[in-house]
């Protein structure tokens, strides 16, 4: 199997260090330092003109002077001298190269072409960047801690399988501190800095390939682009490692100033959730709970399901935990008849079913809880069995034996998830990790880790590949803003329904389509320059007969000369009345990093007030069409609520599979589409208004 | 100032142990050896009638045999003994007697009645009874360690401000197990078991005047009387001292069989909720979080405001603690200007505002963190703030003299909070503790505390104690079931706007009453028998004239024989159509344990799918319901929506307050109010439809 590009980043068997200092304080002097104490085997190149030892290592006035081949370079001089840096790197056949130095885009317009001009010669001799103003790389196992960061004069990582990829480097620090803290094991750390190159979804690439990395930590503010995230996400859940997600900045972003109703809707970062979940990663909201999660995944396989026991031996937290469990989705089944019988007879004392309370008294019982564990884990498929301890971890007389026993039970059930609960020191910590088992102290945090798991492990069950639904040809791409019924066109090219209207030039024209639609019917002002016809008195509905219709001709391009006299009016769209149905709203949203996104919600307050609606990636199928439509609460109107006939759903997903593939078709002229209203009816559905909006390039 | 009656349970000078045994592991035996162990100053009386000596200390036959008076008794025997043991406590004059056995009302009705009997001779005899079936009592600082918990084996617990009041022992325990390993000081532990006297209300009451105590972790399942939890609560409020509430078997509770939709709604545990926001207590979600805001009630104050600094040493961090500090409704407000100028001054190279990352370069600046902090507790209002110091705390060298300077600012301003945030190890919390300060491993934890404790301060803040407003005088009980129009008079009467409506016998009588009114017209079945009429059809709108007003009336009344042929038939309600507004929903619950609540929201989906009510204890004053409005997220619907006209919320404030008298008046009889749908228009507002449901007593 070939490399990953990026791993001479992380396994390189030489690094130089271009403006090593031989102060071991300094910023060029800690990468040296951090290498030796932690004991990489590779070979260390200080580069430094004015000395020629540095901490005890040979120094080199130059890069050339370098006797054997260099696999990466740290670049740690100042901002103007990077450039000159990159040069010598090459010059060397360097194709890794690292840029610790800040003063880049992060500063000011100079630090921006700075960067520019480095990334170019970079990009020119097919060197592989990271940073610039980033903070370095740590692989645990090959003790290549190529990093300036002083957490690593603090706390010191051993070796595990999470690892850690962010753009902010304090970010990263934070996180894996706490997880050095707490006694994770971890497999790499890289810090992305001002990502001119490698960026944090690359970083997910390599890792999502690396053998040492059981589970990725990741923190991303902006993102470059989408699809690189995407694939990223989709590669390590495909290889089975868990990405645990953290956005950075979600409250700052505010409000994007958008053109339609649909785009306002996804200012906030849902489209960012939307893609974590189709993609089979999961967004946490603390650091805490992605390490939590971590944890979890460095013990475990994943769930096989969202079930799970609790057995506890005293009653008060088993129901804490059922409670914590219905919060995070985790079923607490009821135990199956037989094996509920042949529990009650083993242990006559034990209170409720699931959670099972054994009470104080199985203390008197031989090994009694890991029994019980173990009849549970045979006579269920429970993915997951949380046993609360009490203070029992903190007795290792009587820990001992029944951790030795559920480390067997662990053996026997490689497939399941063993977490205890209970107070305990570090030492019991990892005796319970030595045996396979994880084990928090409070029992909220260990279900909401589990919810978790469960959750995630869902994301990954779901179908994925799904095969396209059979699509339209593809409409080319609008080459103007164009007016109501070419929009309502394009939309019915697509396979959504309109109304049988007609563009009536003259008042007569009018009253003669009117007429042959059959009264009463709407009139409406179209024009490619008037976005929104109410504001302006241009929709008049109703109209009983043809001297209404008529009337109303006039009327309206009067009222469209008085309000938008510059307009270009297309004429007056005459359209049947259409029957009463429940309002829905269905959009296209261009996501500037994520594509075509489509949004589907029920009109009115549900939109308006709880903004519930759902957004998934372009195109759909039928079966990601009912998915979207189910994760939107008010869809329960939408079949047979409360006695009343069910909607059309059929026409509704057809007409969502349809607005994706125009998505995807006019991706490069679209900046959103508003179907609103598309009303359903028990049988059929229609689209009453459509807005289209082009981005600036094909307005 | 008189002692609280629960007082001897935690502080008594003499302890008798009624079932002492020899065995220090034993059950009787373990009390015995806690409270030797921890110190206890008063005197221990064992009571065994088969040894002289029990554990080193004499032993005693009989209570009676005891020289001294005996302030407190443990009564650690079979179930079927403790009555005799309580008599004997009755009989040498013991106030207040623990019993620690289990097999009361936990087990079966046998056990139910010993409890019964044990409750009643402990009222005869004004004796205060804790349990049967609990945990015991401890009081840190007194060294009464009245218990057998083995958690106190594995861990000792420090002196300190929190007190634990739980109906479970086990989750006492698992809470105060979390609380010492976490290095927190306990005043008190007391776990009410079956609570046959003493609740965790009254407990709450008891630590709500102890001076020992700052702040109070309780737990409850269920609860007796919702009118001392309420007492409890307020309280400890006034007292100055947080209660963080924890509530077990939430989700077990499941959906209530309720007659009305109010009571429905308020089937899931929302009126606990209510009550604990009202009362100035905190719910937490996790014990973890509990004891997060406990942690922070026993180093500072309560925050004045919800406003926070974010001070960081590195940019990410502040990011990801603003986006944290939204969530939890923490205020991050920009820095005033003249002091953003001066900071900028003293540190040019720090970046942003609120959150200020003083970057990495404030190691060179001599005191430059705490300069910093100081200065923004000096040129702010805030009452918080947050420091991100990365791994500093690591480095004792550096941290040391940060560390004490922050120490001096907390002395400077004793009514801020000081919270800081990274890794860390025992010792160095220990010395930010001592210093005043607190400090969290985790940002989005710290911050999540912090918002609770803004909120809980928020809600001491808001007015109490409010005088209540005019009120029309109480209307007699109802004796029966009453329909539709006796409920909208009694409606009328407590000031809720009714239609001009007139009950008709005869189809004549109708059409009169119609002419009368003016056309259109609506009928309605009217029978104390029928709740639900336009499930039969016994509502017709609409009516245009007069034989279609008559035609109505025989059209109804066919109707009501039809369906309901036994239902007793108070005639045809003929009224006015009611011009249209926005549909809303008051309603009653009179919950079992609180009492009459006032339930408010929006009529259609709001309160179908997104459960947006809200609740409030009743009676309301203005104020009251002007909060509840407020408290409904689609109440902005009601001001001025999208350039419509803003609704009558001064009608629906007079409606919820007469409605909330009614509830009060009515209390004894009812079960519950529905008024639904409570149209409001710009010019007023009128109840359409009502529904009283009286409990099984009245009715």
């Amino acid at each position: 199997m070939s490399r990953h590009p990026l791993w001479p980043f992380f396994d390189p068997a030489s690094v130089a260090i271009i403006g090593a200092s031989t102060d071991p304080d300094k910023l060029g002097g800690r990468p040296i330092r951090f290498l030796r104490e932690a004991g990489y085997a590779g070979r260390i190149y200080p580069i430094n003109p004015k000395v020629g030892e540095v901490q005890g290592l040979t120094a080199y006035a130059a890069l050339a002077d370098v006797p054997g081949p260099v696999d990466h370079a740290l670049i740690i001089v100042p901002a103007a001298a990077a450039v000159a840096a990159l040069r010598d790197c090459i010059a060397k056949g360097v194709r890794h190269v690292q840029v610790l130095s800040s003063g880049f885009a992060e500063e000011d317009e100079a630090g921006r072409e700075r960067q520019a001009a480095l990334l170019a010669l970079a990009r020119e001799h097919g060197v592989r960047l990271l940073g610039p103003n980033c903070l370095g790389i740590v692989s645990v196992r090959n003790h290549f801690h190529a990093t300036f960061s002083t957490a690593l004069e603090a706390l010191s990582p051993q070796p595990g399988g999470i690892s850690f990829a962010t753009q902010s480097g304090a970010f990263g620090s934070c996180a894996y501190a706490q997880a050095i803290q707490r006694g994770l094991g971890i497999a790499r750390i890289v810090a992305t800095g001002n990502e001119a190159d490698v960026d944090v979804a690359q970083a997910i690439d390599f890792l999502a390939e690396d053998e040492q990395t059981r589970v990725i930590c990741a923190a991303i503010e902006g993102c470059r682009d989408g699809d690189v995230l995407r694939g990223a996400l989709r590669k390590a859940a495909a290889a089975g490692k868990p990405v645990i997600l953290m956005k950075v900045g979600a409250s700052s972003r505010g409000q994007l100033a958008a053109a339609t109703h649909t785009g306002a809707i996804a200012g906030d970062d849902r489209v960012f959730d939307t893609v974590v979940r189709e993609c089979g990663a999961w967004r946490a909201a603390t650091i805490e709970q992605m390490l939590d999660i971590a944890y979890l995944c460095t013990q475990f396989s994943m769930p096989a399901n969202a079930q799970a026991g609790v057995l506890t031996v005293s009653g008060g937290i088993g129901v804490l935990m059922a409670d914590d469990a219905e919060r995070h989705g985790v079923e607490i089944p009821p135990i199956p008849g037989p094996l509920a019988a042949s529990l009650r007879a083993q242990v006559p004392f034990a209170i409720g079913d699931n959670p099972l309370d054994t009470t104080a008294q199985i203390g008197a019982v031989k090994d009694g809880i890991a029994g019980l564990a173990g009849l549970l884990l045979r006579g269920t498929a429970w993915s997951t069995l949380c046993l609360y301890l009490a203070q029992i971890p903190c007795d290792e007389r009587r820990f001992g034996p029944i951790l030795a026993s559920l480390a067997a039970l662990r053996r026997e059930h490689p497939d399941r998830l063993i977490v205890l609960v209970g107070p305990h020191s570090a030492p019991v910590r990892e005796q319970v990790e030595a045996a396979g088992l994880a084990i928090f102290a409070d029992p909220g945090r260990a279900m909401a880790a589990v919810g978790a798991l469960c959750a995630l492990a869902g994301r990954w069950r779901a179908p994925r590949g799904r095969t396209p639904s059979a699509r339209p040809p593809a409409l080319p791409l609008p080459q103007a803003r164009f007016d109501e019924l070419q929009a309502k066109q394009a939309l019915a090219h697509y396979g959504l329904p309109i109304l049988p209207e007609r563009l009536c030039a003259t008042p007569a024209e009018a009253a003669a389509a009117a007429r042959e639609m059959g009264f009463p019917v709407a009139a409406k002002i179209v024009s490619p320059d008037i976005a929104h016809k109410t504001e302006i008195g241009g929709v008049m509905l109703n109209l009983a007969d043809a001297p209404a219709v008529e009337h109303a001709h006039e009327t309206l391009l009067a009222r469209a000369r008085r309000h938008a006299p510059e307009a270009r009016i297309s004429g007056v769209l005459v359209a049947p009345m259409s029957r009463p149905g429940t309002e829905t709203i269905l959009g296209v949203h261009i996501d500037p990093l994520f594509g075509p996104m489509v949004m589907f919600g029920l009109g009115g307050v549900a939109v308006e007030l709880f903004q519930d609606v759902a957004f998934a990636s372009a195109p759909l199928d039928d079966a990601g069409a009912e998915a979207l439509i189910d994760s939107v609460r008010a869809s329960r109107l939408l079949k047979g609520w409360r006695g009343q006939p069910a909607l059309d759903t059929a026409v509704l997903r057809q007409a969502l599979i349809g607005l994706s593939y125009l998505a995807v078709d006019w991706r490069a002229a679209l900046q959103g589409i508003d179907v609103n209203p598309f009303v359903i009816r028990p049988d059929g559905a229609v689209c009453l208004d459509a807005l289209i909006t082009l981005n600036e390039a094909a307005a």
